[in-house]
C-alpha cells in the first residue's frame, strides 16, 4: 500500500488543499453554502474511493455526510467520524498567509481546518482509497462526516437516535486529537468534557458619562472583574460552589505513568512566550491541562473599546467563560452549579443574566480492548515505536454520546501537534503527519480485522 | 431683547439643526472634514452677527474659531470658550432617531452634541447676535471655539500660550455643564480633574486552544479581571498606592451646604434603572460623584467577542480606565501612581502595558468675585430664584489651563440637566434651556459691564 500512497501523495495533498478552500466556518452563520460545499466535496470523493450508499443526510443544520463499503458481514465494521466545519479564522491580521488559501510552508500545511479537523479527517477518505485500490480493506467501513463539531455537533445525537442501525459498528474511529511529537507516538484515551456560558451584567439602563456619574454607580464592567476575579481562588482551584464534588480523582500509578511522557517545561513556555505556566497548586503542566478541570474566560467585552477616550460608564458589560470537566463531572451539573453561583456572587447595583452554550462529557478509554490494541500496532509498526497512551485535554463531546446512544468505545488515532496552534492564527498540519495517517490507518483496519 | 429673542426663535433652533447635522466626531479621524464644516459654520454665524477679525486659527488637529467685538477698551472684556466637537455616537442601535439627525420631540432637541457642546455654545453666539442687534452689548467679547474637547484638547493649551495678547479679558465664560433642574438654577463652581489610562495585559504569544492549554496557562483576561478587581475595596475606597495623599477634604460646613440641594435618590435611580446606587462608604450619592475621587473602566475587551462559542485562551486583554480627580490630585501624578500601582499587581505568567491617554486638572471657583456674582444675577432675573454654586463631577481640563496660561478664572453658566444624556445614545437638550440660555446671557454682559 505504501507504493500506492508514495505514488499519489501530490493529489492527495491537492484534494485536501481543495477541501481547505472552502471557508466551512460554522460558527458563523453566513457561510451556510461554504458548508454544503465542503460536504459535497466530500461525498464525491467517497464515491470516487468506491463506496456505496453516499448521501449528504438533511439536518435543520448542516448536512451530514453518510457512505459506507460492507466486504463481509462476517468482519468487524468500524464507523469512521469526523468533522467538516472550522473555527472562524479571525484575528485576521495574525495570519501569515490567508487562512482560506493553504500554502506549504517547511514541509507544513497553513490553512484554518489543516489539522482541525479537515486534515485529520481527510486522511481516513484517503487511507479508504488505498485499501480499496490495493485490495486490502479488511474491515466493513462506515463514515459519518459533519459540519457542526464546532458549534456543538447541535444536531448529530438527533442524527445518531434515528439511525442506530445503519450506524451499527463495533468501533468508532477518530482523528481529532494529537500525539506527544513526531517521534513519540501517543493515542488520546482520555478527553475533558465542557460547560461554555456567556454572563451579561448591567448596570444603568444606558451609557452614562463618566464624570456626572461615576463614583455613585456600580460600573458594570467593574462589577463583572470583580466577579470573574473570585471565580479561581490564589491556590488555582475553581470557587463555583460543588465544582469538585463529583471529580474521579487519577490513581498515584497512573499519575505515575503519565509523568513517564517526556516532556519539557522550558521547550512548553518557549513555544508560546509565556514567562511562567502557572495553574492548579499540587499538579503538574501536563496534568492541568489533562486530568484537572480548568475555568477559562474565552472573551469579554463592554464600554467603549474603539480608537482614543471615551469616558462612559456602559450600560451593560459580557463574558465568555468555559470550564473543561473531568470523569466525574457532567456539563449540565456543572453549568447549573456555574449558574446559581455566578447570580449568588451579583454585587449590589447590577443584574447578572447567564446563559449555557453548548457543552459535552468527559470521557476515558480502556486501552485493554481489541480495538486498541490494533491501533497500537499500527503505530508500533509506523512509528517503530509503542504508542503512550494518553489523557487529552481538549473535548470532542460525541465521543460521549457515541458511548451512550451506540454502546460504542471510540478510538482517537490523533495525528496532531500541540504545536500545529489549531484554533489560533496561522493553525497548520505536518506534511509528514498528514501522509503517516495515510499509512497508519490502513494497519488499522488489517490488525482489527484479523 | 427678549422680544426679539421670541421674534428669531425658529431661526435660531433651525441655525443650531444645521450645526447638530455635521458629525463632528473629533476621536475618529474620518471626520476630519466635518470639523472643518462645523468650524467654517461657526465663523460665518460670528461674521453674520458682527464680529470682527472672525478667522480659522490652524493647528496640528482642527481649527480654533477665533471673533471678536471690541465697543470700548474701558469696558470689560469677555472671552467665551465652546466646542464644536462631539463623543462618538456608538452605540448606534439604541438611538431612538439618527445621532445626526436632530428632531424636537416633547420640547427637546435630540441630537448628539445637543448639549454637549454645540447646544450650549451656540446659545453664545445667538446671545451675541441678540445684543448686537438691540445695542445691548455691555462687554468688549471674543470667541474661541474649539474642536479637540473631547479629545483632551490636545492643541489648545500651545494657542493659548502663542496668543495670549489676542485673548486678554477679564473673565472666561463657558456653558459646558448642568444646572440642577429647570425651576432650581446652579452654577457649577468646581470641576473634578481626569486621568485616563489604557492597560494591556499579554499572556501567550497567541490564542491558544482553551482545551489543550486550559489550566497550564494563566489566561490573560482572567487575569486582567483580578486586576481591576483589586483597585477598589468593599468600602468603595480606590487602593491604588497614594491616590488620596494630596486629596483635599472639603469641609463639613461646605458638604451641609451642598446637601441643601433638593435631590431624591429615588428619583436619580429610576432615571438610570438602577436597583441601587452604590459607591464610596461614608459619602452621599452627590457627593460621591462631584467632591470624591473615583476609579471607573470605560472600556474592556479581549479574546473572542463575535457570535456563538470559541474555546480559546487570548493572547491579549486590554482595558480603558480612567480616574476623576478632585482639588489636591493632579493628573500626571495619578497617572503616575497608576501605571506604577498597576504593574505591581501583575501576576505571574503575564507581562502589562499601561499607556496614560489625556488627562485634567481639577478646579474651584471663588463665589466672591464680581463675575461670579454677576452671573447670579442673571440667573436670578430670568428664573426668579438665586442660583445655588455647585460643584459639577465632570471635568473641563481646559479651565485649569486657563487659569495657569491667562490668569483667569471660568464662570461656569451651564444650562443643561444630568438627565440630557450626554455621552449617551440618545442625547438631547430642552427648547426651554436653549432658549433660557439666550436670555440670560446678555444680562451676564450687563451685570458684568456695570
Amino acid at each position: 500500500m505504501n507504493t500506492y500512497i508514495e505514488q499519489n501523495k501530490e493529489r492527495f495533498l491537492e484534494e485536501l488543499f481543495e477541501l481547505l478552500r472552502i471557508p466551512s466556518v460554522s460558527t458563523d452563520s453566513k457561510y451556510r453554502g461554504d458548508l454544503r460545499n465542503a460536504a459535497q466535496f466530500l461525498a464525491d470523493k467517497l464515491t470516487a474511493a468506491g463506496a456505496d450508499n453516499v448521501e449528504l443526510c438533511e439536518t435543520p443544520g448542516n448536512p451530514i455526510v453518510y457512505g459506507e463499503k460492507m466486504v463481509d458481514p462476517s468482519k468487524p465494521t468500524v464507523l469512521v467520524y469526523g468533522h467538516y466545519d472550522v473555527q472562524p479564522a479571525d484575528p485576521l491580521e495574525l495570519w501569515d498567509t490567508p487562512p482560506f488559501e493553504p500554502e506549504i510552508r517547511n514541509d507544513k500545511i497553513y490553512a484554518r481546518g489543516a489539522c482541525d479537523d479537515k486534515g485529520q479527517m481527510y486522511m481516513h477518505v484517503k487511507a479508504f482509497e488505498t485499501m480499496m485500490e490495493t485490495g486490502n480493506l479488511d474491515c466493513n467501513v462506515k463514515f459519518m462526516l459533519e459540519g457542526e463539531e464546532e458549534i456543538g455537533s447541535v444536531h448529530l445525537t438527533d442524527f445518531v437516535i434515528n439511525n442506530k442501525e445503519k450506524l451499527a459498528a463495533d468501533v468508532i474511529l477518530i482523528s481529532d486529537t494529537g500525539m506527544i511529537a513526531n517521534d513519540t507516538p501517543s493515542i488520546t484515551v482520555g478527553l475533558r468534557g465542557l460547560a461554555y456560558m456567556e454572563v451579561e451584567v448591567t448596570g444603568p439602563n444606558r451609557d452614562l458619562h463618566s464624570g456626572l456619574y461615576g463614583g455613585a454607580v456600580k460600573n458594570p464592567i467593574n462589577a463583572l472583574t470583580e466577579m470573574i476575579a473570585t471565580l479561581i481562588d490564589d491556590k488555582g482551584h475553581i470557587t463555583v460552589k460543588g465544582f469538585y464534588d463529583n471529580v474521579q480523582e487519577v490513581s498515584a500509578e497512573d499519575r505515575e505513568a503519565m509523568a513517564k511522557a517526556p516532556f519539557s517545561q522550558e521547550r512548553y513556555n518557549n513555544s508560546i512566550g509565556i514567562p511562567a505556566a502557572v495553574g492548579e497548586e499540587g499538579y503538574s503542566t501536563v496534568e492541568r491541562q489533562t486530568i484537572r478541570p480548568t475555568l477559562d474566560v474565552n472573551g469579554i467585552w463592554g464600554g467603549y473599546i474603539g480608537e482614543g477616550a471615551k469616558t462612559v460608564i456602559a450600560s451593560k458589560a459580557y463574558a465568555k467563560i468555559s470550564m473543561r470537566l473531568v470523569p466525574g463531572q457532567s456539563s449540565d451539573e456543572i453549568s447549573k452549579k456555574f449558574a446559581e453561583h455566578f447570580m449568588s456572587i451579583a454585587p449590589e447595583g447590577v443584574t447578572v443574566k447567564v446563559t449555557p452554550h453548548h457543552g459535552g462529557e468527559p470521557v476515558v478509554i480502556p486501552t485493554d480492548s481489541k480495538a486498541y490494541i490494533a491501533a497500537s500496532k499500527a503505530y508500533t509498526d509506523t512509528f517503530g515505536k509503542e504508542p503512550i497512551p494518553m489523557r487529552g485535554g481538549g473535548s470532542i463531546p460525541i465521543v460521549a454520546m457515541f458511548k451512550d446512544q451506540l454502546g460504542l468505545d471510540s478510538i482517537m488515532m490523533g495525528f496532531g501537534l500541540d504545536s500545529d496552534a489549531i484554533h489560533s492564527p496561522n493553525e497548520h498540519f505536518g506534511v509528514f503527519n498528514y501522509m503517516k495517517g495515510i499509512e497508519t490507518i490502513p494497519l488499522f483496519y488489517k490488525y482489527f480485522g484479523e
